[in-house]
């Protein structure tokens, strides 16, 4: 019931800093990689990153800046 | 007639701190877990979530955080 | 001709407080159910509410908190 | 050339007010009915209203708010 | 080079003032009609308009309020 | 590395000022004319436009005012 | 760990200035060329640039303005 340390959703993101997270876009595609910064808009970048289509690695990229507006959710693999 | 302690759509969403909600997304996707944490965009960080489309469960992941502009409800289970 | 009394949007859905409206979203979708909150973004919250889908009822909720973007209508029922 | 009365797009709204207007929708759809409130973001609030798809009415409803960001012209009809 | 009485696109509206112009909508739907306002918003009413869809005049309509965020373009006729 | 002047993308704008660019939608369509003024949104003024369908120049247009959040790309002719 | 010096998404952006990076569009389209200049809204500026769609390069361009909020994802290739 620990309700104070968690009730802002940007505590529950940095949690989860230097960790592998999925990020998944509104157009349906996915990254997975290492959660280096976040901002107040939900900018984010990953490291060390995989994009996923369909289920499948398409390709992979070293550091991936991820605007906002285009994320739907953010989770610790 | 509790005009007064109900007139606020967040003070709703704060009464289901740490319970089951179902959270719908624009996509169509839904999300049900724990409400551990929102904020004033609706920013929504659930529990022991499990992802659902077209009625199937598609996956269970520990902590998700939701962007709010992708939400379309909240509602508790 | 009551012009100032009726002259805010909000007044209008503030009359509606506690009787049963219907609020559609841009996915065509229909919530039908008792106005308890709103806000200036115009989210909002019903209770007993029926969601309604092509003209059909597809399930019975308690508390919906609907994101105000997603909303197109209001409409006393 | 009464350039400097009709210079503003609301003053324009503000002179249908209690007459009837079409408002159409993003969605395509159309609503017919009294103006009786708009505010800055066209908020919009019609008395005695029409829901009109594809040429059709479709219901015939009291009250109806209107979010502003769905609306696309209004008319006075 | 007259650089500094054009440098400001509102500027270029303000111009045709009065004028007949062209807007076009995200949906495609044009409207042809007398500049007769708009704001910072690029909201906008025209007078004695037609309605053109798909190049053919749809209707005709007196005055018409134009939510700005719909809008693409606007050029003088 | 003259990375002080080239620092805001603005001033990439203003270098094209009274050049031919490029203007790409959100919908696809390209306008290419001399760029005559643009402001922090975006919002562009076009001298001289052809606009371009598929490749095609579609029609002549004298003065062409585009809303900001409509554009994709502008570039240099 | 060094997480203070990168805890910023900007601040990545900022390490890739000068160096060729991938920029991806909502619509599926990438922009590959040199990153010369960027703002708050992710407004970007690039030299050398190669119009890519489908995997095929379209056109190459000098300079290309992108509109911040087109973007979903910017990675040094």
């Amino acid at each position: 019931m620990d309700n104070i340390n968690n009730s802002r959703p940007l505590d529950a993101l940095n949690k989860s800093r230097n960790k592998r997270v999925i990020v998944e876009l509104k157009s349906g595609k996915e990254y997975v990689g290492e959660l280096n910064a976040f901002d107040i808009h939900i900018n984010t970048v990953l490291e060390n990153v995989e994009e996923i289509e369909n289920g499948q690695v398409k390709r992979k990229l070293g550091t991936v800046f991820i605007r906002g507006d285009t994320i739907t959710i953010i989770s610790p693999q």
